[in-house]
């Protein structure tokens, strides 16, 4: 017989049909077995009737059993219709069943369970229903991310991993032993090679996995991240970076279709309007994560927006290609995107003029020579252009109220982890 | 006055508009200038007559250099239409220019020159039209590959680039200094990963980068590239996947509409039959790169396609996890793709009972204990499933016909350059 999905039981009432899925659920009644089968379309109700040739087996079948079963679809009687699930008002009377594979489960699937348990044991875990949503929901999200891209002409490309140098001068990236005893570096950001692009296709994205070695054990960092990168030639200033992102985030959030307090324009503040808002110095260079928080529960309770743009941070906390604002001298025209607490995305406009980039190279302390490649890009012409980084797990984990972005991440890397505990992870 | 898309001009024949791109190519013809400009949505050729306001500006634009312009759409003379080129009917009397970006070219775009000099200068001869044509048909394949797997039903996730272990025991895996003295690697392949998904998706895709840290330098190897990898539950075989593959590469091929030599069905041959084919020794595990070719010209001219499916290779030539096939012992369920002289897909079904891979994980000298993660999967119950992995950048060079894979890289990484050539190049 050949198989039927779940999803498509219902066209087949009355029929004998074959599934094959896993069991969720088995509920032994004595004289009759019940069972939740899924596949990736869906789950349903079996049972095992006392006189059915299936008996047998179904005393041996446990949960997450892989299985083969053949049943026929019964409608369910109108009082045993549950219209809040799917296939609610079927159920398959089963009467053969074949054990493709045996399971043996740690602990139920959907136990609560401390996050290290949960990451340990994540092959079984996120198969529970709650993690595959949060998946579906990131599936979405870049999905939606790359078709907004797209819609404004934007041309996706792949953005190198290794890289040859730590290009923004940083402490955190990663190092490679690559060939003949020679380092290369892990990507930080696609940062330069998006700029690269703006030259050759104007409009460029990419959402390639970026790597940051810093020593922080938090509920929002992670040591390897997705990033939902754009850049963007021609554009007047940093607003018209953030008119494509706030358009992008619109689309990505009617795709995903979870309620969002989104206004009709993103609240914007410079960072000395936040830190006058918050009653913070405003000689800070930067929001702490509880001035992000506090920041955004005032966009809730002022403006309706689980959003909030904040702007023109100091040239001092901007790595070197980030453009001054004439007319706001020592600040840039850059932006962090807020959402629910959290900063989830970065960007802003970028020096085009080559001379003026060599200096602020030099001004950083850095050696122009060894920026080489990417300075060719501004040699041989590049127009005003911008850009902006959003995190592909933080924006997962906000949008789902997930405490931890570990929760939105399906293999989180950490300085204690990477699939399972490390083994210095006493040093800690 | 607001910006015109170039593609958009013909919507302007007599009105005034303001254009912003780069200069492709400047005319000087004396007394009149002429230009090609070209913008992100096509290029358009511009004149600067004896009597403008624009003649003193033209004579100081060079090419590449960034600009914006302002003139009059005029339809051209009946004579002087280019049917074959875009906006051939059209041309914008120039009215100002205004210098954008200066610029300096290392050569002209579009010159012949040899791959390191091209490599070299990327930032640069990316700009040239042939080159962006390889990379616009690289975006339309990964997105027919992604359109592809979601209309198969497969969920698409986000694969770890940090692996803890050189998962396949190769020497291939580049290491990494993660936190405290540990070593880290970096993924040869998403294999585990994929294996997973499958216990949570029952059908997962992904197109992660990978790393192979082999001391080859051809025209077929890199250090980094994209992998399209799938892998699906519930497959009577090999062939389920070959099917799901195929499917996807009509897609792909349609999406790109490019000529490609694809019958109905794509020969497929075990691999000694291939051999007996070739008239080389069965005894041989596998085919060298001359035998690819041969054997694609032999597909080419029997079957008439550039495609050619080799399956069964010897059970010591396949990773651990590879099943054996039951009616053909020694020889394996899975299958290389290759397709215009080069192997682009490898695939096959895994072995899914738990201890099955415990033993073959033992059998091939490696230790089960450093598995744990990924054994878990089939301990929790996994269904027969299978999967492959195409290499994007090998479909594009072949899909365009490109001697390099390297010319299907944006950004190439080897054993002697990462974007410049690498310092010990002479130790080669």
């Amino acid at each position: 017989m050949e198989r039927t999905l779940i999803k498509d039981l219902k066209n087949h009432t009355g029929q004998e049909v074959l599934i094959e899925g896993s069991v969720s659920v088995r509920r032994d009644q004595g004289k009759m077995v019940f069972f939740d089968f899924r596949d990736r379309s869906g789950s349903v109700q079996g049972v095992v009737l006392p006189n059915s040739g299936a008996i047998e087996a179904a005393k041996e079948v446990r949960s997450e059993f892989v299985v083969s079963v053949e049943g026929k679809v019964n409608q369910r009687p109108e009082k045993n219709v549950n219209a809040n699930i799917q296939n609610g008002d079927i159920e398959l009377e089963i009467k053969k069943i074949e054990i493709i594979s045996v399971a043996e489960i740690p602990f139920e699937l959907g136990s609560e369970v401390n996050l290290d348990t949960y990451l340990d044991h994540q092959p079984f875990t996120l198969r529970s229903e709650k993690a595959k949503q949060v998946f579906k929901v990131q599936d979405a999200i870049i999905q939606g991310f790359r078709d907004g891209m797209r819609g404004q002409d934007f041309v996706e490309f792949q953005a190198p991993a290794l890289v040859g140098g730590d290009a923004e001068g940083g402490a955190a990236a990663f190092t490679v032993d690559y060939y003949y005893d020679q380092k290369a570096f892990l990507a930080t950001s696609p940062q330069f090679y998006k700029q690269i692009m703006v030259g050759v296709f104007e409009r460029a994205f990419a959402t390639p996995k970026v790597f940051r070695g810093e020593k922080h054990s938090t509920t929002r960092h992670l040591s390897e991240y997705s990033s939902m990168d754009f850049e963007m030639g021609f554009i007047k200033d940093h607003t018209d970076v953030m008119a494509v992102l706030e358009k992008t985030l619109r689309l990505i959030i009617e795709k995903v279709g979870l309620p969002v307090a989104l206004p009709e324009k993103i609240p914007t503040l410079k960072l000395r309007e936040a830190q006058k808002v918050l009653g913070v110095s405003q000689d800070e260079p930067d929001l702490e994560p509880e001035h992000e928080r506090a920041l955004c529960e005032w966009a809730l309770k002022e403006h309706a927006s689980d959003f909030v743009f904040v702007t023109h941070y100091p040239v001092s906390k901007r790595p070197f290609y980030t453009y001054e604002d004439e007319n706001d001298p020592g600040f840039t025209k850059s932006f962090d995107l807020l959402f629910r607490g959290l900063e989830i995305t970065t960007g802003g406009q970028r020096i085009h003029d080559h001379d003026t980039l060599v200096e602020k190279i030099k001004g950083k302390g850095l050696d122009p020579e060894k920026f080489k490649f990417y300075l060719e890009a501004f040699k041989v012409g590049m127009p005003p252009h911008g850009g902006s980084a959003t995190g592909l797990e933080r924006l997962t984990a906000r949008l789902l109220n997930l405490p931890n972005v570990k929760e939105a991440t399906l293999f989180p890397r950490d300085l204690n982890r990477i699939d399972t505990l490390l083994k210095t992870d006493k040093a800690e």
